[in-house]
């Protein structure tokens, strides 16, 4: 009577926002300081004071300036701004056609897939990997075909990557630095990842498109540098939100690039727009594309994030857990101290420490913990780490 | 080798789009006076200060209070304003538990026709149609199926649509007050309209939702009610924005109201939520959710386009122009002066006169005018008229 699927997505339990609503509950409880909350990305940093002070002068302007619709792609300035930002960090010539202004990275996804995928298409992605995927490849009529992360740093495994890539393949979604996992991914495994890509595009007679979902760019630690992937495999859409680095994740505000390198760029793009207007968005919202046009320039603040993630990492080597350490975004990964991640998160969750069993990202045996909270939570959560794992000694 | 189809939405020209660039082109180059540009539905009426108040206020409270994820479905406190306000408006007994905030009316009627739809499905729409309704009904897999309106009055013809409703039909879109035309549906049409839905339900055994698209719902006229459609036929969806009503087009906020007299309305809602994650919405905009919440209750300023409404009207009544007089939305529809409405439009742009062809809705012989546009525009198109209604004499 109704599209049961849509019905089926709609009522799927989510682990992660069950351990969240959870975690709101418990709190009023018993207090705040006493449950140790790391199950969801809501960035802890506020947004800079710029981007309040950008909310503050549009306010104060006249509102049809401020509010109009805006092309379906965006505004020049905020494209242009873009633009600038991008050529100034990785050298490049991107010009405001080369970018299209989304509701947020999802949307970006949702949008890019649609805009490629064809009847009978694949798309690969890494697993573990961000839930959500499964959803918008499927929705738009793909197979999704997982290749499961190098087991020793859960870097790409390149030739299990291989092995899968046939004529059916569209694309390959990765996510870098990577969610929930926490590793950038090196230059030598994109490189290596874009010559077996670029062999069987001349293979099979069609391109594989790259699809690189970065919306925690900025957030890289101790020096390290995120690569600029399509200068590493030209046929590459990079799907970015400012949800992170500037701590906007409510106000869906981010991009899909389709540089000119990209396999047969200007209908692309068109699909892209296609895509956009076919799904129902007619533009990003207006004002936070004014903002983004003032603030695209604005650092993260990624010393918060640092300092949390070496209190955490501390913590956790101390009582001698295993984890993959992390050099990006804000989640550490961590192995469950027994087989069954749900029940390990179970028995956490006994002594306040809220923490999202791998099976939500398709793979077993470990914990995602999101570091994107207080440093009062991490250091009050050391005892609680100390007495689970006792527990399993 | 990409989805031809999205690539074909994506580069397909349009005709409001490019009468509304010539309009800018042109004005740059004789003057911003001296073309009459009725082209497009920005709002010409300023947002109320309340809404700059809201954001103003915004920009000065922690960032992390406002600019947060929200639930997918909306804050409680912009979903309960919202249903309180429609419960003192129209007697009803919503709760915050039947409303899903969107990015707008776009979102609003792709989500809840990916949230209704199945294979083999129908929908039908009322011709002269706004032209996106195609492009959401085909894309989540539906036949869009036209019923002329009513040739007298534009009015829905209740004979005509019941001629084609069938096993397959799944919904019949209404948009009142109308884009194009401009008329509000009347209680009796729409009680006429709810029998024979009725009736189909029960014939078929299977329900025919309602879906009313109704941006335009404050826009009404000369003390003339819009009625509340749910009251009349109760399995009804209400997709609505607040782009005209609050001049926040860019802004995209807007909902979807699932009332619990709906048939399996917990089921219906349950796919809504879930096609508007399919579908890439993660949650309406954070900062307008709170603008919302505060200013649900914000009349809109119809004076002024009752004004404009009044004043062309005038003029076209003096040249004995032919038109569907107008009871709400902002658009007049007017008859062209020759069988083929492109060649009228044509010669009309000769004289600086920007009307949009009514093929793009569907229908032939007509031409639409948006009075959203300020008083001295429509004063200044007066000699314009003059000269274009003589040509035909």
């Amino acid at each position: 009577m109704i599209n049961v699927t849509m019905q089926a997505l709609g009522e799927e339990p989510s682990a992660i926002r069950e351990l969240f609503a959870y975690g709101l509950a418990r709190k009023a409880e018993i207090g705040e300081d006493r449950v140790f909350d790391f199950s969801i990305g809501n960035p802890s940093v506020p947004a800079p004071p710029a981007v309040s002070a950008a909310i503050a002068e549009a306010a104060a302007i006249p509102p049809q300036q401020v509010h109009a619709y805006t092309p379906a792609s965006g505004t020049d300035s905020a494209r242009t701004a873009i633009a600038d930002n991008l050529n100034r960090r990785f050298g490049q010539e991107y010009t405001a056609d080369n970018l299209y202004l989304t509701c947020g990275a999802a949307a970006s996804l949702s949008i890019s897939l649609k805009a490629l995928i064809e009847p009978d298409d694949e798309v690969i992605v890494i697993s573990p990997f961000f839930p959500e995927y499964r959803v918008w490849v499927e929705m738009h009529g793909a197979r999704l075909v997982e290749v499961p992360a190098r087991a020793s740093d859960f870097q790409i495994d390149v030739p299990a990557l291989k092995e899968v890539l046939n004529e059916h393949t569209k694309a390959v979604i990765i996510n870098t630095p990577n969610n929930p996992v926490g590793v950038v991914y090196s230059e030598q495994v994109l490189r290596d990842l874009a010559r077996v890509l670029a062999d069987a595009s001349t293979a099979y007679g069609r391109p594989v498109f790259l699809i690189s979902d970065e919306p925690y760019r900025e957030l890289a630690y101790g020096g390290i540098t995120v690569p600029w992937v399509p200068s590493i495999y030209p046929n590459t859409l990079v799907c970015y939100s400012w949800s992170k680095s500037l701590s906007l994740p409510g106000e869906r505000i981010g991009y899909i690039l389709v540089p000119d390198a990209v396999d047969s760029s200007r209908q692309v793009y068109a699909a892209v727009c296609g895509a956009g207007r076919a799904l129902g968005f007619v533009c990003a919202p207006a004002l936070f594309q004014r903002v983004i046009a003032q603030c695209v320039g604005e650092p993260a603040d990624i010393e918060s994030y640092d300092r949390n993630r070496a209190l955490l990492s501390g913590i956790l080597d101390e009582l001698g857990f295993e984890y993959i350490r992390p050099d990006g975004a804000f989640y550490l990964w961590v192995k469950a101290l027994e087989p069954d991640e749900n029940a390990f998160a179970e028995r956490a969750k006994k002594h306040e420490l809220l923490l999202v069993p791998s099976d939500s990202f398709g793979v077993h045996g470990w914990v995602r913990l999101g570091y994107c909270v207080s440093e009062k939570v991490i250091a009050g959560s050391a005892d609680a780490f100390r007495v689970l794992r006792a527990e399993y000694r």
